[in-house]
């Protein structure tokens, strides 16, 4: 993809993060991206995105993991761009079957992640993907479960990533960020 | 697309469909869809089969609203393929900003639907997507929404239709269901 373009995927993307100030708390300028997903070409412009840094950095993903829920809205559109699967990590109680779960603190919460205890073959290449990197409580729990499973992650893709929070540095693998706010 | 087509394509869907026993209370068999997800010929199958439907009988969509959690693993794929916008309802206090709520009740427990409240505007053609409708509470909590916002509902779209619950009599709007158990 020509620089010129990436430019102008990012700027349309941007466009589409609203600011929402004190939500969920007090305090919290929350990055809203259901704009996005109002607007096709800007949803458009993150999967090419994502689909462009995953063909030339990790052209052999075997399958994409996707956070509950809004890892949901991205996920499966990058994994059917790309033809492999994708897998749900969900909170705890959500999935059937026998499952594998792991506890993890939210920035204003607590909570446990689950995945399937079948979803993940040991070795098998995998990318995480969410809509964004906080404090990275979630994202290193699903790692966590990853590595239970003997998966080999490759990296976590998120729409956007909140620098001073530095998330990033808490998990055991190179994130890729679209927008760095 | 050819009958033959159609059937092959549900067949593939039908054999990612998992009977889970006793799930998420006993007595209850769970459809697991996370099989259709890791396969993306059975996740393709589901986003031709509703894009062919949504040509065929509302040309004129103009956004897709799906349902926390599992509608938003399908609906940004259909949206995308039609070339419109996405549109999410949550679980109360997930999304930022102005919203709009209403209470239901689910086939094991009470909740409450929630939309933004600039998400759809007075007179705009919407299809509601989920990935199964059972006793329909969630589908017609999400149509009540609609209403509020004085959408015009075109109609509803599930992966698989639990027939036994009659949720689709419960519905103001038609639903087209892939599969019927």
């Amino acid at each position: 993809m020509a620089e010129d373009s990436r430019v102008h995927r990012l700027d349309l993307i941007l466009q589409h993060v609203r600011n929402v100030p004190d939500f969920p708390v007090q305090g919290i300028v929350f990055k809203d991206i259901c704009p996005i997903l109002k607007e096709p070409k800007a949803l458009a412009a993150v999967i090419d995105l994502f689909e462009e840094h995953v063909r030339q950095k990790h052209p052999h993903t075997e399958l994409i993991v996707g956070l509950e829920a809004r890892g949901f809205l991205f996920g499966p559109l990058l994994a059917q761009r790309l033809g492999i699967g994708f897998v749900l990590v969900r909170k705890k109680g959500k999935l059937p079957g026998p499952t594998v779960s792991v506890g993890y603190t939210l920035e204003y919460a607590k909570a446990e992640a689950e995945i399937q205890a079948d979803a993940v073959q040991p070795g098998q290449k995998v990318l995480l993907i969410d809509d964004l990197l906080a404090t990275g409580g979630t994202l290193h729990a699903a790692c966590e479960l990853m590595k239970m499973q003997k998966a080999e992650i490759l990296g976590c893709l998120v729409v956007i990533e909140l620098k001073d929070l530095s998330g990033a540095e808490k998990l055991p693998v190179p994130v890729f960020s679209l927008l760095q706010c």
